[in-house]
């Protein structure tokens, strides 16, 4: 073990010779040490001073620190969130939080002035990433993958003018999935609607919709599938007043309409999805919308987006404008814009609008007066007697070893009034006592805080009870 | 439903006998498209070629991608790590990935030079965070909060020149534990090596020893304490020679030395901490290290850092360089820095070098061989003939919404083969067939790809089948 540097026995006897000499050395020392002391308070003191900040403590512009109430929210939304994207056999990734500038530049369209750009420090030229799509395309091109289903939760920056009581901020979480591959037509645009119903159910928002821009179905029936500019808008006419798949199905049983060759290869694409969609059972949450255009320029298809159907009606609760709360669409050409041949790889994908779903849940919580505890502790120890600290820190040792969440206070001699009270403010539900009594009948009192009942159990069985009644709760 | 724009019946009706005209109009119409169609290829084709990327596709120097594979080893670790902060009953928080360039300036010493700053874009002057240590003093002052107990996991960023063999990087994670505020001595300092001690116990990187820093260990006991600087030294020499309790014990036996009231006081917080250590069973893991220095600027008392004993001598491993795979200690300053008065919340925290064991974990996987799945997915769904798209899309949105996490393939008509190799190279443990025989028969076939069984159940108990299966595995 060089790295303790252990010596030589003989060395080490030498050593405790010099150690144990007469402590005359030390007197002069100890004056020495005092005008030390002297010194380095005065030092603190002053820099103490000097330490004041004269500036601001904030977080910048548009950002604000999660608090640990904050996180109990997100780390149930996140985990539900996730769990679909894996249930749906995604596989976890990782960008850099910055990229290449150049890598972002013309991605984005207009909103490209709102990227935090890095200071040129004397290297490369660097940007943080805006989303996690172009990483994402950048990561399939660098590393020549032709196929994946990812997910990927990060935080991304945008320098918008942040407005910030509707819960958008400058920085901010984005939970992706996206499927890239070449495939047959619509499976996976089916399964990336079928992920955004399935995370929007699961989250008990209240009701929803799912919203196809009609534009870019027109744009696709006319441009890509040569539909007549006219018959198209007709569709469109046919579309606005029908939501999703009643619309497909009608226009199949009109004779006149499916007598029509173009128009039924324009609607082919739309027709295979709604058979999708309706297998999956979800074909009722998907309408059209003639308002909705693509928002970032790396679309290349029908862009999607979810909206919560209707403000929280419950007593007491305000009406929440939230906008979009998830959003999708294809990005075909992407990929390509990476390669040094071009080669496209297809992508279809989602985001969910977590930043707002966070925002409702919380508002939601704050209405009803709803309380999140921000730890998970599970027993705490304590003792209504003095110099007890070190068979509390025994005992705590050993809950932690047996995996179970415990917590004490850090004094000497905590009272138990205070002690309790903090178990009934941060909802501990169970504590253990140790007194003098207890030690000398060795048992260990396991009290339960919701109804002040106590039972004494044997020192040696107190982590079995304990891990019973945890099992059972 | 105001968004879905529906028209009243009679708008429908007019709308509907417009889209209903003689054809003629859409026959003009397709010769527009067609040159439509054949201006967009052009377009298409032209923006692919100027699509080329005229730059080198990667991510900034001293980043990295983490692959599926990197991630699923990742959230291993950390799960570990977190479960056991939450076991000490922290709390979560997160804080901006940058901060004010201020708050950061002048707490890190002659490594403030490799923060990355922001560009100037006509704001505030801001840089990435350092560490996770100065944006929670920032935060405890800012909210003045004079107690809590709290982790973080997140990303930081440093301008270091990248060693990238040895897993050193540019950007990396950070998981941090700390305890604020005025409690009774060393009981947090010994609950902060305890979680060490669980951790680097819990991920089995083999024997492992935490060294405090002597200097630090000296320096405390001479200016806060008054001991003479020799008696001191004398005290190093000794402490050279012995690991952590022994040390303590000997000296306190030592009727020379337990007669110098000096050197009692002097010694009176480490014999406290031994003492607890001794409690909590983690005596003998603690060591002191004659070489081991502050690292940054703001630690006030003993620092400590946690090394690996061993490098690994498994058949075929490569010895591994890693350093320090822990480390902490106090900095009773730094949340007074941003205090407009000065107050001061003492805190003592924990770092896990998590990077270190990320790298150390996915070397030994390598020379094992180990291969990690990067999905969960526990079911694929197959069939063994044509056109049964529409029966698998049917089966997988049942396992779905049963909370089974469930792959097929996105093709029309896969070969049986394909789908089954699929599986075995995915690791996906069962597989669901449909085909025309079980179609007739109203059954389901259940195969298990290590053993190549199948059994065919009922339509209607297939989820539940499958549930079962599961649940025992």
């Amino acid at each position: 073990m060089p790295l303790l540097g252990l010596l030589p026995r003989r060395a080490w006897a030498s050593l405790l010779s010099q150690l144990l000499r007469p402590p005359c050395a030390s007197c002069t020392g100890a004056v020495r040490c005092q005008s030390q002391v002297a010194e380095a308070v005065l030092t603190s003191q002053l820099k103490a001073h000097q330490e004041k900040p004269n500036f601001i403590i904030k977080t910048p512009k548009g950002t604000r620190d999660l608090s640990p109430q904050h996180m109990v929210v997100r780390e149930k939304i996140l985990d539900l969130v996730i769990s679909c994207f894996k249930r749906h056999g995604a596989k976890g990734m990782d960008t850099p939080a910055f990229e290449l500038k150049e890598t972002l530049t013309e991605k984005y369209g207009e909103d490209s002035g709102l990227m935090y750009d890095l200071k040129d420090q004397g290297g490369e030229l660097l940007s943080l990433r805006y989303d996690l799509t172009v990483p994402f395309a950048r990561y399939l091109a660098m590393n020549k993958v032709k196929k994946m289903k990812r997910y990927h939760v990060g935080k991304v920056w945008r320098r918008e003018s942040p407005t910030i009581v509707q819960g958008r901020y400058r920085e901010f979480c984005q939970c992706d999935f996206d499927i890239a591959g070449q495939f047959d037509p619509m499976i996976p645009d089916a399964e990336c609607l079928k992920i955004m119903c399935e995370i929007l159910s699961g989250l008990q928002l209240g009701d929803f919709l799912i919203k196809m821009a009609w534009k870019d179905v027109r744009h696709e029936m006319v441009v890509k599938k040569g539909l007549a500019p006219e018959v198209a808008d007709r569709i469109g006419d046919y579309v606005q007043c029908h939501g999703g798949v009643s619309l497909v199905e009608q226009m199949f049983q009109d004779p006149r309409l499916s007598q029509n060759k173009q128009a039924l290869e324009g609607l082919g694409d739309l027709k295979l999805l709604f058979e999708y969609l309706t297998l999956f059972g979800i074909a009722d949450k998907i309408s059209f919308d003639l308002s909705l255009a693509r928002g970032l320029d790396y679309y290349t298809g029908v862009i999607y987006e979810a909206v919560l159907l209707q403000t929280p009606t419950q007593a007491g609760e305000e009406p929440l404008n939230v906008g979009s709360v998830a959003a999708g669409g294809r990005y075909d050409g992407l990929v390509g814009m990476f390669d040094p041949k071009g080669h496209k790889v297809p992508c279809v994908g989602l985001s969910i609008g977590v930043e707002r779903i966070f925002y409702i849940v919380e508002q939601r919580m704050k209405t009803k007066g709803e309380k999140v505890r921000t730890t998970e502790t599970q027993v705490f120890v304590a003792t209504p007697q003095k110099n007890f600290l070190q068979e509390r820190l025994k005992l705590i040792a050993e809950l932690w070893d047996s995996g179970i969440k415990a917590e004490m206070l850090y004094k000497n001699n905590p009272k138990l009034l205070t002690q309790l009270h903090y178990c009934e403010s941060t909802g501990i539900p169970l504590v253990v006592i140790i007194g003098e009594q207890e030690l000398k009948e060795g048992v260990i009192k396991i009290r339960s805080v919701a109804s002040r009942e106590e039972v004494a159990i044997k020192r040696e069985n107190f982590v079995a009870e304990i891990q019973k009644r945890l099992s059972e709760s």
